[in-house]
Order: C-alpha cells, then sequence, then structure tokens
C-alpha cells in the first residue's frame, strides 16, 4: 500500500493504516478517473463497480427527504439516522406517547406506523447528461430573466418527459454554476414507515450541546421500511401495500472497522460553496451568516417561550427548533473556522492568481462575465433584507429558499392553496414549478401536516416577531401590500395596533381545520378570494408582491446561470493546470467520497482519537437530558453485556467514529461502506472544525462523524432486544 | 528496564518509555527504600544523592513563600514561577508602571528590584526526627486542650534551641496526624530581589481561563536573587547587601525532555487530605468546598466592582483576587473529580476494610480512638459557619485558617499590633506562637505591606459584606462582642445602621497611615486601648471573643494530635499489610516525587498530548487578555526564531509538558528533574482532573503541568534578549 508523507497529528493516530485527508464529492461517474487514489486509500475493487448505479452498492443507496439512506435488507429495510427519520417519529408522537423520547420497535410488519405524508424514499436509478440541450436554450435567451425562463422550460419539458416513463420523480441538477446539467431519474417510494428507533436519550444522545461535536456518543439510527402496492408499483400509504423488494441491499459487516481503515459514504449532499468567488464569502461572513444566526436565535427563543411547560405544543416545534439549533451552531462553527484558518485567504489568492491568469491572457469573455456576475452580486445585496424579512412571513417558491416550518404556517398553507388554485387554470407544462401535477401530492402532503406542526400561540408569537422585524425596515425597502395589510406607513412605523390585528388574524383562521383546508385544494381562485378565512385574505393579498419579488430573483438566477457558467469554466481550466482536485460543488445529486478512519489534533496537544466507546456513554450520563443515558442502557454497560460487539483494539463496544472522508448537509444516513463495499456505520454528522469545509476545505481539520454497526447492533440486541430486526439484517441475535 | 501493564490510554501516548503514574510526595530519607520503585521509572543514580540534603541537588532547592524554588546560579540566581513571585513583581507595580503587565528585567545587579517585605529564601539543611520527644510531651496531657499546650511548649522549645544556632528559621512538622514530628532548620533568607519576570501576557498566559488546564501554554516562569550581608548571613535588604552563593546550584539540561523520560520534582507541596476518613472527605465535599466556593465567589465580584476603572486600586487587589480566583477553580474542580471519580467509594470502601479489621481483632484503643475523632468532628461542624464568619472578621491565629489579603485589612493589622502589645508583656518562650520575638519581623512586614494591598473603597465594599454575611447567623451562633459592636440582636438582625457605623469607622481609620501604624510596633497595650484609632478599638473589644474561639480550636487540635496518632498508625499497619504505598501527606515540608513524561485520556475519545508548542501559544492568541500574547513574541514564532530550542520529533519549540507525578499547591515553581538531577522546567499546575488528588490519587488522570526549559531559555532570547541572565544560566545566548 501507498504511504505519503502525512502531518504528524495524523501519523500519530493512525499508525497503521494509510491516511489521506480525502477532499472530494465525487460524481459517481467519476470514479473510475480517480482509481489511482481510491485504491491508495485502500479500496481493492474495481471502481467501476462503484460508478454503477445499476449494481451494489449504488443500488442500494437512497435518499429521504433532506437525508440519505440506504436498503438493508430485501424486504425494503431502510437504515437511517434518528434525525433524519426525526420528522416521522415526530408525527406518530404526541404528549402523552412520545416515541422521540420513549423510542419504538415495531414487532412485526403489521405494527409498523404511517410515516409523515412527505416520508419519501428515492432510489436514482438514472443520471443524463442533458448539459448541451439546457445550455443551448439558455444560450438562446436574450436577457437574465428569459434564460431563466428559458431553463425552467426545457428543465420542465425534460422532467415531463423522464416522469412519463413511470413512477419517478424526475430533475434537473445543475453543475458548476451551469456548465453541466444532469437529469437524474429516481424511483419515488411514497408509502415509508417507522419500524425502529431507539429512545431519544440514545438516539439523540448528547442533543445540541454534543451536536458537531467530539467525543461524540450518538446513536444516530433508526430504520424505516419502504413500502409499494401489491402490483409493485409506489403507492401512497395503504394498507394492503407490500414491503418493496430492491434490486439489492447493503450487506452489514458486524466486525466493523479499525484505525487507519478505508471507508467510503455514498449520498446525497445538498449544498457546498466551493467555487463561489471570495467576494461571495466575504459577504456569508460579513452579513448572511450572522444575520441568518441572530434570526434563528430569536426564532429559538420565542419557540421555546411559548411552548414552555406544554408538552402537545413543544412537539410540534420540536422538528424546526433542531433545525434552527443545528443551523446556529453551524453558522457559529463556519465563523470560528473562517476566523482560525488559513482558508479563506487561500481561496482569496487562488482567485487572484486565476484572474491574473485570465488577465494576462487577455480572455476578455471570462473577464466580462466576473464583472457582471460581480454586479448582479451587488444589486442581491441592495435586497436581502427585504428578501429575508418578508420571505420569512410569505415564502417564495424560489429554489433554496429557506423554508422554516412551512407545513404548520397559516400564511404558506393558504398562499399553497391560492397558488395551486391560479396555475390549475393553465396547462400543466405552464404551471410554475412546485405547482405542476407531479407536485400537487406533496402541496397535500404539507397541508396533511398542519395541524401536527402549528399552535396557535406559538404561530402567532413568531408571526408577530416576524411582522415587527419587518416593519422595521427602512419604508423604502417594504412591501406596499403588507404595508397595506398592516395599515402603516413612513420610517419606523406605528404598531400600537397589531396586536388588535393578529386578534383578528387567529379568530377569522378557518384553515386550522383539517377538513376545511384540504377541501380547497380543489377549489377555483374565485372561491379562495372569497372565502373571508383570514390567512387565505393576505396570501391573496400579498401573491403580486411575492411574483414582483420572485421575477426579481429569477432575473438574478438568470444572469448568474449564464455568467457562471463562464466563470467556472475559466476557473476549472485554471485549476486543472495547476494540479488541483476537479469535482462539482454539491448539489444534492448522488456522490461518493472516500477516506480513512483516522483522528485529528483540533489544537496543539490536543488529539481527538478516532473512536468513542460504551465507557464514554456511561461517563457522560448525567441523567439529565440531552445526557438522560436510559437505564437499561446504562445496566448493560455496566454489565458488560454484548462483548461479542466490543473492538479488541479498544477494549469496549466502539460508539461512533471519525473518518477524513468529505461530506455535508444531506449526507446524514449515508452508508458508511468498507473497502468490500460492506455497511459498518452510518454518517451523521462532520466535526466542528468541518463545518467552515463547506466554503473552504481543511484537510487537516475536517472530519465526518459516524455511528459504528457494532454500536447499532449493540443497541438493538441488548437494549431494544430487537431480535427479529437482527435476524432481518442476518446478523444473530444475542450471544 | 522493566515494563509493567499500564491501561491504554497511557500505552497510546508513551510508546517508547516506562509509564508509571506515580503517586508519593517521598520524604527525602524514604528515597532509598522505594529505588526499584525510582529504577523502574528511569531514575539512574543512586536514591541516596537525592536523599541526603547536604548534595546536589537537594541543596539547590528551596522554599519561598506558599511556593518551591531552585538555584540556577553560583550568584544565588533563584528560578521559580512568575505566580510565585507575583507578590514582589506587584509590589514593584503602580498603576502606570505595570510590571505585572509589562514584566521586568533588570539591566544588572544594581537595577535588580528589593521584593515585597515578606518575600524569603528558605534553604532546609537539616531534618531531625522528634517525634519521641513531642510524643511524650502530649502523652503526659491530661486533656485535649492540655494537649496542644503541650504540643506547643514543646514546639517552642525545639524551635528555640534550634534558631539560637543561627540565622534559621526552625519549625516543627507534623507527619501521619501525630505520628511523626520532624523539626526542620531551614536558612532564611531576607533580602530576596527580583531579576526578571516576561510580561504577563507569557507568565499567565491563558490566565483564569487555562488555570488548570491542558493543553497549556504558560511561560509560569520568574527569576528572583538571594541576597545577604557582606559577612555572608542573612539580613534585611540593604543596598550593600551581595548576591548569596549557594552551596550549589541546578545544572540546566538545555535540551529538555522527551516524552516517556524520567521527572522528579523537589519542593514543599503544602497540604494533603488522603489519610483523612471518609466522613471528613463527606463533609468536604458536602460543605466546606461548596461553601468556600461560594465564599469566593462573592468576594471576587466584591473586589471587581469596586476596583473597576481604577487601575491602582486594582492593582492593590490583584494577588488577593487570583488567589481567590485559583481556589475557587480548585474546589470547582475537585467536585467534578468527586462526581466523576469512583475513588471516594474506594477511599471508603479500604476505611471499611480497616474497620472491619481492627473490628475482628478487638482493637479496641484504635476503635475507641476512631469514636472519639469522630465525636470531635461532629462537635467543630457545630462551629464551623460562626468560625467562618467571624474569621473573615477577624482572622484567628490558628495553624491552616485562611488569611486573605490580610495584609491589606485594617482590623487584621490592629489585631496584630493589639496581640502583639499583649504578648509582649511576657517572657518569649511564653509568647503565642506568631507572636514571639521571632516572629516581629514578619509582622511588621505585613505592616509596612499593608498600603500596597489597601485601597479604602474595596476594603469597605469587603467589610460590609462580611458583616452582613455574619449578622445573617442565627443569634445563637454569633459572637456577644461584635454584635455589641455593631449594636444588633436576635435572629434577622437591623441593619440600617450600618452604612453610617461604616463611615464612622473610615472617617476614625489612622491606621492607614504609615508612620502611625509602623510607630505602634513598640507601643504598650495601654496605648493602643486609648489610641481612638477606629480599627484598634474594634481589635480591642473582638480580642476576648477571638481568643474564646481559638481556645475551641485548639482543644480540638489537641483532641485530633491524640486521637489521629492512634487512628492513622492502625490505618498505616493496615494498608502495610495490603502492600499499598505508605508516604505521609504533604505538610509543607521537603518532598520529592517521581515519575514521566506523559500524557493522559481526560475522557474517552480524547488524548491529551505531553508537550504544547509555540504553534499554539499563536492559535490561541486573540490580543484580549488573557491571551494576548506580546506582538514580539507572536513576530518570532512566525519567523521561527529561536530554532536551536525546537524539539525534533515535535517541530516546535516545547512550551509546556505533562507528567504523572505527584504535587499539590506549595510545589509550585519547583524545579523539575531528569534523571541525572539537571532542570528541564518548573512545575506550575496540575491539571483539572487532578485537583480532587488531594483527598484521593487517580493515577489515571492526575497529571503535572510544567513549563518545558526550552521555553523558558525561548523567551529569554527570543523575546526579552536577557543575554546576560543565559550567560549567568551557563547558556549560550542567540544563534
Amino acid at each position: 500500500m501507498q504511504r505519503r508523507l502525512v502531518p504528524l497529528a495524523i501519523l500519530l493516530s493512525a499508525t497503521s493504516a494509510p491516511a489521506s485527508a480525502a477532499e472530494g464529492m465525487w460524481q459517481p461517474r467519476q470514479l473510475p478517473a480517480i482509481a489511482e487514489r481510491l485504491s491508495a486509500a485502500g479500496y481493492r475493487d474495481d471502481p467501476a463497480a462503484i460508478a454503477d448505479l445499476a449494481r451494489y452498492p449504488m443500488d442500494a443507496v437512497v435518499a429521504i427527504s433532506g437525508c440519505s439512506a440506504s436498503f438493508v435488507s430485501p424486504q425494503g429495510l431502510v437504515a437511517t439516522n434518528h434525525h433524519c427519520a426525526y420528522g416521522t417519529i415526530q408525527y406518530n408522537s404526541t404528549g402523552e406517547r412520545n416515541l422521540l423520547r420513549d423510542g419504538f420497535l415495531a414487532a412485526d410488519l403489521a405494527a409498523e406506523l404511517p410515516g409523515d405524508p412527505n416520508q419519501r424514499v428515492w432510489v436514482t436509478d438514472r443520471i443524463t447528461d442533458v448539459s448541451a440541450q439546457v445550455r443551448r436554450a439558455v444560450g438562446r435567451a436574450r436577457d437574465s430573466r428569459s434564460a431563466w425562463d428559458a431553463y425552467e422550460g426545457e428543465a420542465k419539458r425534460l422532467v415531463r418527459a423522464c416522469e412519463s416513463e413511470g413512477p419517478y420523480r424526475c430533475e434537473i441538477y445543475t453543475f458548476h454554476g451551469g456548465a453541466e446539467f444532469n437529469l437524474i431519474r429516481q424511483l419515488e417510494i411514497k408509502d415509508v414507515r417507522l419500524v425502529y428507533a431507539p429512545a431519544g436519550s440514545i438516539g439523540k444522545y448528547g442533543g445540541d450541546i454534543d451536536n458537531w461535536m467530539w467525543p461524540r456518543h450518538t446513536g444516530d439510527f433508526a430504520f424505516l421500511r419502504a413500502y409499494v402496492a401489491p402490483d409493485g408499483r409506489p403507492a401512497p400509504y395503504a394498507k394492503e401495500n407490500v414491503p418493496y423488494r430492491p434490486k439489492s441491499f447493503l450487506r452489514i459487516d458486524a466486525d466493523g472497522v479499525a484505525e487507519g481503515e478505508y471507508v467510503m459514504v455514498a449520498g446525497y449532499p445538498g449544498r457546498t460553496n466551493r467555487w463561489r468567488l471570495a467576494e461571495e464569502l466575504d459577504d456569508a461572513i460579513g452579513w448572511s451568516m450572522p444575520t441568518l444566526a441572530e434570526s434563528n436565535r430569536e426564532l429559538i427563543r420565542i419557540i421555546e417561550d411559548a411552548t414552555r411547560g406544554r408538552p402537545d405544543a413543544a412537539v410540534r416545534y420540536a422538528a424546526a427548533l433542531a433545525g434552527l439549533n443545528n443551523t446556529m451552531k453551524n453558522i457559529e462553527g463556519q465563523l470560528e473556522g473562517f476566523r482560525r484558518g488559513g482558508g479563506v485567504a487561500a481561496k482569496r489568492a487562488r482567485e487572484a492568481a486565476w484572474l491574473a491568469r485570465i488577465d494576462a491572457r487577455g480572455d476578455a469573455d471570462a473577464r466580462s462575465a466576473l464583472d457582471a456576475l460581480r454586479a448582479e452580486l451587488a444589486r442581491a445585496r441592495e435586497r436581502r433584507e427585504r428578501d429575508l424579512r418578508f420571505g420569512l412571513i410569505a415564502p417564495p417558491n424560489l429554489p433554496g429558499a429557506p423554508r422554516f416550518n412551512r407545513e404548520g404556517s397559516p400564511v404558506a398553507a393558504a398562499i399553497d392553496l391560492y397558488r395551486l388554485a391560479l396555475e390549475r387554470r393553465r396547462p400543466d407544462a405552464r404551471r410554475e414549478a412546485g405547482y405542476q401535477l407531479r407536485d400537487e401530492p406533496r402541496i397535500r402532503a404539507r397541508l396533511e401536516m398542519f395541524e401536527r406542526r402549528f399552535d396557535e400561540a406559538t404561530d402567532r408569537a413568531l408571526f408577530e416577531h416576524r411582522l415587527r422585524r419587518y416593519a422595521a425596515l427602512p419604508a423604502q425597502r417594504r412591501v406596499p401590500e403588507l404595508d397595506a395589510w398592516l395599515g402603516i406607513r413612513g420610517d419606523a412605523p406605528d404598531l400600537s395596533g397589531l396586536p388588535a390585528k393578529l386578534d383578528a388574524f387567529y379568530a377569522g383562521l378557518t384553515l386550522d381545520d383539517r377538513a376545511q383546508r384540504l377541501a380547497l385544494l380543489d377549489a377555483p381562485p374565485a372561491r379562495i378570494e372569497a372565502s373571508g378565512d383570514s390567512a387565505l385574505s393576505l396570501a391573496v393579498a400579498l401573491l403580486p408582491a411575492l411574483q414582483r419579488i420572485e421575477a426579481e430573483a429569477e432575473a438574478q438566477l438568470g444572469a448568474e446561470l449564464r455568467l457562471r457558467t463562464v466563470v467556472l469554466e475559466s476557473q476549472i481550466a485554471f485549476e486543472a493546470s495547476q494540479g488541483r482536485v476537479l469535482y462539482p460543488d454539491a448539489n444534492a445529486s448522488l456522490r461518493v467520497t472516500y477516506g480513512n478512519v483516522v483522528g485529528y489534533r483540533p489544537r496543539d496537544g490536543v488529539q481527538h482519537l478516532p473512536f468513542t466507546t460504551l465507557a464514554g456513554v456511561a461517563a457522560k450520563a448525567t441523567g439529565v437530558d440531552p445526557f438522560d443515558a436510559p437505564p437499561a442502557q446504562l445496566q448493560a454497560i455496566a454489565a458488560g453485556r454484548g462483548a461479542r460487539h466490543r473492538d479488541a483494539a479498544l477494549g469496549d463496544v466502539p460508539v461512533n467514529f471519525l473518518a477524513d472522508l468529505d461530506i455535508t448537509g444531506g449526507n446524514s444516513g449515508s452508508p458508511t461502506l468498507n473497502a468490500d463495499g460492506e455497511l459498518v456505520g452510518l454518517v451523521f454528522d462532520g466535526n466542528w472544525e468541518s463545518v467552515s469545509s463547506n466554503w473552504v476545505f481543511d484537510a487537516a481539520l475536517t472530519r465526518s462523524i459516524h455511528v459504528d454497526i457494532r454500536y447499532m447492533l449493540w443497541v438493538m440486541s441488548e437494549v431494544d432486544h430487537a431480535d427479529h430486526l437482527l435476524r432481518e439484517l442476518s446478523v444473530a441475535p444475542g450471544d
């Protein structure tokens, strides 16, 4: 095995194995091209095997909402993170029967619980390069706005054709800012049920305190099951549905991995910004991140205050709160990383080197695209405060827009209903993306989830807060339609009438009645306009403003599509000439990343070891949330039960481990595979030092955190006695 | 070299050296008896060499107030910790000329600054076992109070004879609760000057945040110099004094130590409680520690509030504040350690085993001594709240009583003056310990330091707070004399008159006039009683109460002396039969401890490495106190200057290192010696996990923290350009 010169920190920790901080979220088709690197890291098979979506193990890797997952049994059993199944666990929880807290184990298939209405399993089964036709369409556009329209039109056409082939979800994915487009076809499984989740004090052990932290002791895993109609085709939840039989499912290596060993992760990383301009990073550090962190802090405080002492209300906002906390801590980590790292300076320097090159070569196209792109970004900065404040009240229909607890918001529900009614008057191909025929089940699912995510007192506190923050904008940045509704004008307007306005709003709200709400799914616009419901009236009043704002944003997106393509192609050519690794930014499409099990040195004098163990679970236990390990678990640890899952070198059962592969949000729940493609864990987090890697990859400090397969099996056998599941996984229960 | 089975954590960190968590603060005479252990740890010389106080290196090891130190040049140069020289640095600092902040380097002997009046260097030159005569005297006593008197009388007699031999300080040291008594003779050097201290941002880098923490990057070292009269005899500060020529001085090993290497520390550990009863530990955990921590927290807040924005006042309380913070954090660490550790349970179990043995053997003496001791402890618990609250106002003259900023307190100064005047009427041998002829210079020194430690506004805030806390005691626990002065009675008394009382107190204070204060050193009691000074009047009023309280405490001390001897001799016999290591609790007498340079595993998944480096100093630097590393230092680090001090394995200059030897407060400043007895660093702290080792030694987690000799030399040469000092240390400056 090839060894290279590695930093002392890594050498110290990985004494018996090749170590390489492995930057790169590779498109599967790229893997044969990096065969040498894979083999140097310890991969033994033919890279072509993991490039082929139709073969093991890639055909067992799936996406679920916002996360990744994998098939692990012939009966459609799906392994993912506890935090990825959180929405479904929450959907089945109430104040009295709290599955988030107590966990859940279905005794048999019949006892499995329906997933939340948006719970899906998507199996990527084809990736088609459609760059030529999409770029051609965009290239023909005469301005930015029509470039976006051209892109959307072409995308809709391709998606429509693709989805007509069967029960698929098809999407266009943009790579390198528009240099490459893929049409990705995924089998969409709509009946996904909850099979097993450990208690929250295992699955979320350490909670927000340990989130992003090492050492970590979180049993962040759960099992879902994919169901299809008896004829084998995907279908919505129905009692008579049967378990889906995947083409293949991952084999489990119950012996797990050792320090230094090769591991790879296949999954759906959401978004990275490594190809962004240095000025965009500056802007993120100087404005977006601190502003979003501050906004989240406010929302968290409001939700906590409003739900205090009301467990039923608290459960409704638990998922939203988890998301807000997660994002906030992530931002803090990113800012800390940027303060710490020379990464920003390196990014700036690399960009400067590229600029020097294009200027030296007189590459007028790249230079003028760059200048135009910068001008676009400057214009967007003018609008951003309004877009944030207004968007938190009336969420726009734009890619990447934040959608905090959209399911539980009356205004968002009303906008959904009104938009859908309006769009339905047009032929499907001309409807807005997000409100086409194909989207209707998802809209219905959101409306069905409403009452599990809505609590009037909490919603009112949030709504009032947002309106006040909006009203604090300078008058010329505000939106006339919303000003009119609020009855305000000028800078620092008088809001003394707001409480009465809110009294009236919630008194006039009928959308919180489920039957009422769902009935409106088929209503024509006129009925909605005349409904008298206060949220619908507001939606009707705000829609013109929303569409105006969306049009501005789409013009910007169109401009970026045209300009970034030119800029990035030039940058890619430059970087390639410098021998730099080349993979596109994450865009929620299927990627493979590889690396080794290895610790790191977070700071001078401290080494983070690559494994934690059961002893550490017990040592952290205080009995108080989030360190309230279940007594049964602590007894099992104290009694040394489940010794067959012990690692000989560690002398204990491994709980979590570190690897130096390259992941980001969306990768959560991804299977971690060994060199033989066998399941050895699930990735569930990055370390604190890694979060700024979304912008600038830091090889010395970036680590992924995995729940060890041995801990999963140990919890299943020694704490939850899930013997029938262990048998389904082909792992013998008990000893 | 013998190797034993060691925990994985240590093995991982010390791969090339013997590892042994080395419990034991050994009396020098014990060292030959543990020769095998020393040699197993890596010591190469004859243990007799380090048992002999008259030989190198022990004759170079000295005590300074509250700390340890060592001679490092033939010119009486003394190396110790920055925090041990803190009082002297502070004494020479003002708001404008702030040596605590800026550091100090004397260009030559003439520029060296006088130490604070209490700054001494003590060289232990003889240890005599006087157990037989002291035990005989105590044994003849008929009750507890007279046992204490007998002990004090015998001690005074022995000390008096010893001190008549020359310029010595002699003291009786009690070992094993009274089973052994040593008469220790120390040459007392009274003119000690400040030679060199790095800037506070090096010497105290990390401040209270990093205190007790690893990783650590503190340059906690300074140099003093011992001066004597031209005739070679110790004398108070005088311009014509000359540097003291020690019998020997430590050789420096500028190459330092490596991971796994043998190290030993010789110094003056203050106090441990490892031989205390389990119920005493319970009591410390349940009452003393939390109460003292709370009290310190209050005092810290008061001092910070009172001195805010007044740098001159802040400097006066800097040393007191450092002590309060240090103690408070120490207590927190101890409590955390007891919560974490099975150590308490182990102590209880060991005691139970011993009890079972003595009961089985029908050892009535030990059993009845134990029962009587427990009854004594129960009685002391009745008094403790009063003793604490009253003692903070009027400090008692008792061994081990807390003496927070005694030098800057008008009431304490007044009590000193009045007691001295009273005692002077008696023959010296019958004066109270602490107020004998031999103590007069120390009393004068305290009175001289007064104005450097006193600020009226701060003192008033502290005084008022203490009076209020005292007044909150139940009436039957209060002291009539102080109640009368305060004009209060009953429970929850009326304190509305307190501000006026304090106005009058500070208006009537004349002791803050230096001449006035020092003149009273020779005043007869009648003049003090009639002086009209408000503090003296209070002292006169309180003295009877103080003496009553002292008598109660002395009766308890006498009882403990008689009872612990019996209990501990029985326990020692039992422990020896179990093969346990046997060394007495620390009692501020000279001890030797040995071990190895080794990291530890503070928690599952984390390894603390044994060395920190310059890179870590730079990484911590924020520009803000306590991480305000001097720009000159950061430039020297960035420029890679002083490369000759680099450690090849680390690739950088080591800053601090860890060893597993056994120290406690009082060891600060002790020389750290290698297997050849050469100086390789100074010990300055224990790690956070070690602080509970004062009660229960935890081999896996207890580590000492040392400043590496290479960092000391690097700072001297690259930051402060102390070339003449480096030459005096026989280390070539510059490269």
